[in-house]
């Protein structure tokens, strides 16, 4: 389990430094080709060109950086080809203050070359609205 | 996956069963016993008793029934002991009209005696509030 932690902990620090660079379409290279993010109001996004809109909209919105710490990471495959991950997240604004705080599960897919990528994203606020 | 789909599909049913019939403690019973559940506008929930709670809570808010439909279970390999389903939810009111409609991502574990409980739950509208 130590090395998908070590390699999910380096890909959410390449989607940390991605977004918090503007690099809406670097975040969408972080997840499969075919994936499904499941972002809070609105439907199942398919695939990274949708999912590179979802965070474009977020930066829009005022979002300018975004923290994803790990709690747990499990084995989903025998084949060790699949893993979840469950974590808390942070919006921060511009000024530096919190926009949201919540919860995700993400699905991660360990690819040909060993990088992982997120398959199926899921999130929601800890905040009620 | 066949068996994985059945068996999670069951589940679903006894979970919607016990949901409908107001039991929240069957609800829970749904549930590995150190389930880490986790609801919109709240943190992580951690047991069964605390995931009863979660769902007497929403039994009381007017929510009479809660309809889920399982979209994607994976990863395909029968004989793994755990498996993610993502899927999509309708919450009902009393008189039949919808209360909510949103998407969830479920990891399930297999038990020693081949049934099938929920480990991980985390879902979200696909209303904008």
């Amino acid at each position: 389990m130590a090395v998908w932690q070590d390699k999910i902990e380096g890909a959410n620090a390449t989607w940390m430094k991605n977004y918090a660079e503007g690099n809406s379409a670097g975040v969408g290279d972080m997840y499969t080709e075919d994936c499904r993010v499941m972002p809070p109001g609105a439907d199942v996004v398919v695939g990274r060109k949708g999912t590179s809109e979802v965070f474009a909209g977020a930066m829009k919105a005022g979002v300018k950086s975004i923290l994803l710490k790990s709690d747990e990471v499990g084995p989903l495959d025998a084949n060790d080809n699949t893993a979840f991950e469950r974590g808390h997240y942070i919006f921060y604004k511009e000024d530096g203050s919190v926009a949201d705080q919540g919860k995700y599960v993400v699905v991660w897919k360990k690819q040909a070359n060993g990088a992982v990528l997120m398959d199926v994203d899921i999130w929601n606020s800890n905040n009620s609205t």
